[in-house]
Parts: structure tokens; C-alpha cells; sequence
């Protein structure tokens, strides 16, 4: 659209995609063995499955279950070249990429940088409150989770047990949804025969949203039927509150309420990555790109900007696009598409806007639960829950990652067995607040030890 | 032995177990139900399948497959307690252990705390040459290995390529040759085809024993053969060779030798854990504990040392008995055994001593290789290798691991596919060193891949 004159290509026109997640992992294979030079960068070594992050993060799955390595996936594509490496800034009048310890030159850049979670300035809260965007993110919030339960088993202190047995979710989307669900699951479910001295049953998981709903972009009847599900299985869902502090204590809302919690998970705002401002824009609300209707930066028909980056409107509706994963695949694949198109032309000419298309979305509710939309189509329950299972399987990226998902989720859900719960990295547990009792006079954990296990005994 | 006289013992007396390893967990689950109240302690929530703790290090399995929360192996039996902390001091006199947070008393103590490597005194080499114990070593091994071939790739000078794609291991025991096989394996058969600039075939593999022979206690004929196999698959065996520094850069040996290396792993001497030392007696060799030949420590009947800590002599043959996990699974059962009987009988008396019933050793050298040594039956290659791969899912803990190991070996041996080599943790990527090359005037990785990558596209 704002390439009125055609502009010559090379021959083998040289594609930088920055960002191996869902919008350049597809425009990159939509140009395997196409007349394209690809050179695709991501900071880390893999392309990974987001939708179910959240389970890395609940240990129903292993890493290894819902990524794979960018490189295995172009292992037999000669045309398309991966660098593990971070792009720090993006030269567009000269059009060349920088990374650490070096630079690339390009034809066509398609920027899938992606989004990073926003603190809405108060970056602080980040080390209190961790988002779920990484593998590590997932990891470190499992660990977090997990050690409560350890810490609580071991509290003496009423009001520090409880603390630590409260988990606060802020941000009532998919992923807060998903995550609050998870969780309390795990307490009531999973683990209560795993503790002696508390009852997990009992623990708390709180979930806060600023709107007046939970999953805003859903249909209303879905958004409602979302929070009785939580509500049934025991999550307490605060809709129209938000958050003023979160410290290492606990968090403060805007209506003066104070949430003592051990445990606060960023589920909220997300935010363009730094990187877009080196593209030397006025940045959107989000830090996110404004485009053309063809994904491309103003003036710039060969930077294509796409996935949650983006802030694009329909070429056909012109409503702005949801930053969903069937989005960012749709915009990949249209990107390469207009690029196959013009290299086989040798010009850059005249482009169809990227219209998507909408086929709903989906949430999972705990164990057995979840909301769909699907084409208008309003499904709750049950039934919601296996259509979403397959069709999470069948987006799954590889084979392996489909069979081992399918295992797993057989193996918890219909077995009722219990995933591996494994606490790695550090620190491991934490000093424990023994309020009033100085260590030397106390043997904290035996006494209620030995009620139990006498009577265990005795059965 | 030690227990002249009979000591009396309260009506279910307690029984604490210092760590949940081969030794430690085994002793708990055969007291499970039994007239006795346990406490096992470890500062990890896991128990871990140590055997195949190389396979997580070389990606080829994930932490979840050889570990099992603690907890969950106990989690129907109300007569044992499971806490999640390190013990930091013993009081044997007042029959008392100590850790962070608290105290709790015994009638028997079990000490099953194993060993850590032990760098002969150069603790400044840990950092460059990192150990193989739990699985936070595993991932952290995964993840410099997985570094190499990535910044490899895009190192422009050839002298750091080469130096980034050279690995030693340091000893010549179980782990170092699984080790070594295990990552020359990934460079030769797993991922050549991953990448564009490297030859990762041409990866060298070092591996550096002090003593004349690799897998010193085995039969002089499988030593022998897992060296011809190492070789075979291009590990550069160096026997005899001890190393006097290890640094950022490499790896000096006593002969004067240095050997450039990227990544130095280290397989070499273990010693018992420090919290040894509060036993307030003199320890021996390697920081281990001399045992009664019922493993209890000299004068104290209820304190029984068992695993890689103890320095026990078999009470039949006199031999010292070796750091295996069989032994020590048979020393955690024996004691176990010791105190059923004495509890039920009230009172602590004379026990007959621990022998050790050796059922032989194995190891594997590659894929598809293995020596293993059953009572006496010397068998090597493609048969050990099986033979090797169906006992230790025998061994296994829980049905859920076996499962998941058997499906992803099938996955990997039998289908030739890849499993999924995730880099995780930090720091990501090294910066690179560009010799004598500005950043500003090079466009480093990009005329080798415009060369490939148009070749590519011709095809």
C-alpha cells in the first residue's frame, strides 16, 4: 500500500526476522526453500509454545514439552540461518541489524521482537511479582510456588503460615486466569496428602483485575461462566480493583485493602520490547509499532513489523488486531507470502492489506474446565476443556512436543497421578520468620511430628 | 557389634534420616509402616536418579524423568515426615540435629548426606569446571555445553572457534566416560546438520584420567574396552595425565601439557559433605566417616552412617565397600532392618554386621555402547548397552519415570529423532571475541551465510 512505485529487489533477497516466537517462527517457514536468503535471531535457543507456559509453571509439564530448538526446526533448510543472539538496535536508514559482536544488512526486515511484561513504571514490583513470558520466568514461578508449601510446613507462626499460603494473581487474562486456576488446583487437589502440619486445602489464590470482567475480549456469557468456575473451585476473583504496591510483603490496592502474600504473579499489562525504539518512532500505548495495513513501518516498505509488536489495524474491519498467538502466526505467514511474492517479481509494488481471521479463543478453568469461543460458537465445561486440549496438541509445534503433551496430560488427568513437582535453582528455602522464639529454646517441628506419626502408627 | 549391652528404646522412637539419596531414601521406605517415627531431611525436594543425571546434562532427558518429589514417594505414609532443609550441625552427645530455622531430636539418626566434589584443594576451580551432582549442575553443564556450538557459530576468529568447541572431562570413572561419550554423540550424530559455519563433528572430546586405566574398579578387560569404544567414536583418551590448573581458558596438566577448552567438566575426586565435620571425630581420606562394620559411628549405636559417606568395610570380605548406588541402597535397607527389629524389641543389642552383595557395575560409552560387568559376566557393546538401559529403568523410582524415560529413549534411539535441547538460565550468550576487528566495520556472520544460503536456495 505505501509502495506506490515499485522498488527493484535483488536476486535471493536477504530477510532478517528478528524473534523466533509464533509471528517469525512462521514467516520463516512460510519461506523455507523459497528465493529468500532468511537469517533469523532469537535471545535464546528456542521457539517456545506460550499458550501453555503456564502449565511449565504449575510442573504439569517439563520445558522440554512445550519448546523446541529454533535450529531444529531449520535443521534441512538451507535458506534460513539461525543466530542465537539479541538484536539491540536496528538501523533502518541503512538498513542493517546490530547485535552483540556484530551487525547484518538486510532487503526485507520482519520485526517479531514480541512483548515484555510492563510494571506501568513501577519496575520494582518486578522482583516481588514475576511475569510468565520465558521458560526461566515459568521455572522461577514454579519454584516460588512450590517452596511456599515447603516454608509453610515448617512456619510456626500463624499469621507468616497464612501469608505464605496466599497467592495473589494480578491480571484477569488468559494467563492470569489460567495461572489463579492452576494453582488452586494444585492446593486442593494435588499435593494436601504430600503435607503433615498444614492443610493446603486451605490455601488461598486471589485474583485481581482492574475491568469489571475477566477475559475482556470474550463474549459476556463466557466472561461470567469464567469467574463462577473459578469461584467454585475456590479462587476469590476481585474484578474492578487495582493494584497501588506490591512489596515483598504483600500487595496494596487502590482501595486501601492490603493482601498479605508470600507469592504475586504479574499477569497484566504487556508492553512493546525496547528494541522498537530504536526505530526511531513515536511509540503507540504499550510501546507498540503503529503500521500500515500491510504490517509495514510508515515509509518503509521493507521493515515489516508483526505479532504482539504491532499495533495493526484490519485492512478489512479495520478493528485493531487482538495480540493472540493465531494472530501473530496469520501475520507471519502473510508477511512472507507479500515477500515470496516480490522476490520472484524482483520488486517491491503495490501489497493487499493483512486482514485476520477471527476464530476465537479459549481459556482453561483448573483441572477439567475451560470457556471457548469458536466462531460465535459459546462452549463452557467440560467440553471446553478437551476442545481446547486438542487443539493446544495440534498447534503444538513438533511431533515429540504432541506425543510427550499427550502423555503427560493422560497420565495426570486420567490416571489422576501426580506430575513431578521438582524445585530447581536458588535459593532453595528461605530463613524462617520464628516470630518471638529464639532458635536455641525451640524444637519447632517435632511436636506436631510426633502427634501424627504416633498415630499413624497405631492405624 | 558395638552395643555391648542392651540399651533400652521409647515405644516408637524416632528415627531421623539426613538426606534423600540411594541411601537415605531407601532406609525411609523400609520403615514405612513400621513401629518407628521418621523424619528425613534434604535441602532439595527431590530424590534424584544420580545414574542417568547425564542424560539431563546432555539433553537428552528432562530433570522431571529422574527425579521424584520426596514428599510424593511418602505421601500415604502417616509414620513419615518429610522436610525440606539442610541440616547444618549434629549434636550426638544430646542426640539432636541442627538447621536453619529449627532442631529436632532422635533415638536413631540416620546420616545418608553424601558427597560433593572435591577439587583437591583448588575450590577456584569449580567455577570454570563444575561438578555433576544434582540437577541444577545438570542444566548448568547442558547449558554451557549448548553455549559452545552457538557462540562457535558465530565466532569469526578460529583459534576461540576452536578453543569454544573443545571440551575435557576431568576423570575417568562412571560419569566422566558417560560424560564424554554422551557430548562427542551430540556432536557427531545430533545436530551437524543444525548448523551453517561449524563442523560440529570436528568438536574435540578430552578426557583426562590421573590413573593408568579408565572405570578403575572394573575388569581389566572392560577398562580396556571402554577405551577402545571411547576412541572409537573419537574422544581423545589421555590416561595417566593429572591436571595442575584449570582456568577460564583451559585446562594445564602436570606434564606441562595445556589444552585450550571452552568448557572443563568435572568427573574427578568426591568427598564426604561438610556437615561430616560436626561429628566432632577425625575423618578419613576424602572426608569420610570410619564405620562399625554395622555402619554406626565408634560408640554411638544409634548413629548409623550409610552411602558415600561412610568408609565401610564389608563384614564378611573385610573390602572396603565402593560409592555405588547398590551399596548403598543395600546400607540404607540394612539399617533399616537393624532398627525394625530393635524397635519392636525395645531395646538396642547386638546386630550381625552389613555385607555387601555384589551384583557388578555397569557404564555406558556413546549411544549405543556399553561395559557392564554382572557377577562376574563380562559383556560389552550393543547387548550392555541394552542390558544397561533395562536395569536402570528397573531401577527407577516410580512408574511415571520409567515410563517417560523408556518413551523418550525409544524416541530418540530407535526413531533417530532429536530430543529437545533448551538452553535455559543465564548468562544467555557470551560476547564474542573479535580479534583485531572493530565492531563498526565488520558485518561478521554474514558472507559465509550468503554463500550457504545461495547455494541453498539453488538446490
Amino acid at each position: 500500500m505505501n509502495a506506490d512505485a515499485a522498488i527493484p529487489l535483488p536476486k535471493n533477497p536477504k530477510v532478517i526476522v528478528i524473534g523466533g516466537g509464533f509471528a517469525g517462527l512462521n514467516c520463516a517457514k512460510s519461506l523455507k526453500k523459497k528465493p529468500v536468503q532468511v537469517q533469523i535471531f532469537d535471545k535464546t535457543n528456542y521457539h517456545l509454545f506460550q499458550p501453555l507456559l503456564y502449565q511449565v509453571a504449575s510442573a504439569a509439564l517439563s520445558p522440554a514439552d512445550i519448546a523446541r530448538p529454533i535450529r531444529q526446526v531449520f535443521r534441512d533448510t538451507p535458506n534460513i540461518d539461525v543466530l542465537m543472539a539479541e538484536i539491540t538496535s536496528i538501523d533502518v536508514e541503512n538498513k542493517r541489524v546490530f547485535y552483540d559482536g556484530g551487525s547484518s544488512e538486510y532487503d526485507y526486515l520482519v520485526v517479531a521482537a514480541g512483548a515484555v511484561y510492563s510494571y506501568f513504571g513501577h519496575d520494582n514490583w518486578e522482583k516481588h511479582a514475576p511475569g510468565l513470558k520465558t521458560l526461566d520466568d515459568a521455572l522461577e514461578i514454579r519454584r516460588r510456588v512450590l517452596l511456599a508449601f515447603e516454608e509453610a510446613e515448617q512456619e510456626e507462626d500463624p499469621e507468616a503460615r497464612e501469608r505464605q499460603l496466599t497467592f495473589v494473581i494480578v491480571g484477569g487474562g488468559p494467563t492470569g486466569v489460567e495461572m489463579a486456576g492452576a494453582i488452586k488446583e494444585i492446593a486442593v487437589n494435588s499435593i494436601p496428602s504430600d503435607f503433615r502440619r498444614i492443610d493446603t486445602k486451605h490455601a488461598r489464590v486471589i485474583l485481581i483485575e482492574a475491568a469489571d470482567c475477566l477475559l475482556p475480549p470474550m463474549p459476556e456469557k463466557l466472561r461470567n461462566q469464567a469467574k463462577k468456575d473459578l469461584e467454585k473451585i475456590g479462587v476469590e476473583v476481585h474484578l474492578g480493583e487495582m493494584v497501588s504496591d506490591i512489596d515483598a510483603e504483600g500487595v496494596t490496592l487502590k482501595s486501601g485493602k492490603r493482601i498479605l502474600a508470600r507469592n504475586v504473579v504479574w499477569a497484566a499489562g504487556v508492553k512493546g520490547v525496547p528494541l522498537a525504539e530504536s526505530l526511531g518512532r513515536e511509540l503507540a500505548r504499550g510501546g507498540r509499532v503503529e503500521v500500515e495495513s500491510d504490517l509495514t513501518l510508515p515509509g518503509h516498505p521493507e521493515v515489516f513489523i508483526v505479532g504482539d509488536l504491532a499495533l495493526a489495524k484490519d485492512a478489512k474491519t479495520g478493528k485493531v488486531i487482538p495480540g493472540l498467538a493465531p494472530a501473530a502466526i496469520q501475520m507471519g505467514k502473510y508477511v512472507a507470502d507479500v515477500i515470496e511474492k516480490e522476490a520472484k517479481a524482483g520488486q517491491i509494488s503495490e501489497r493487499k492489506g493483512f486482514h485476520y481471521v477471527d476464530r476465537g479463543a479459549m481459556a482453561t478453568i483448573g483441572r477439567h474446565r475451560a470457556v471457548a469461543d469458536v466462531k460465535g460458537w459459546e462452549v463452557t465445561g467440560y467440553l471446553a476443556w478437551w476442545m481446547w486440549g486438542v487443539i493446544h496438541i495440534f498447534f503444538l509445534i513438533g511431533f515429540r512436543n504432541k506425543l510427550f503433551v499427550v502423555m503427560s496430560w493422560l497420565w495426570s488427568n486420567l490416571l489422576f497421578a501426580k506430575g513431578a513437582r521438582l524445585i530447581t535453582g536458588f535459593p532453595r528455602i528461605e530463613v524462617k520468620k520464628r516470630i518471638g522464639k529464639p532458635k536455641e529454646e525451640t524444637t519447632p517441628t517435632e511436636e506436631p511430628a510426633s502427634e501424627k506419626v504416633s498415630s499413624g502408627a497405631n492405624q
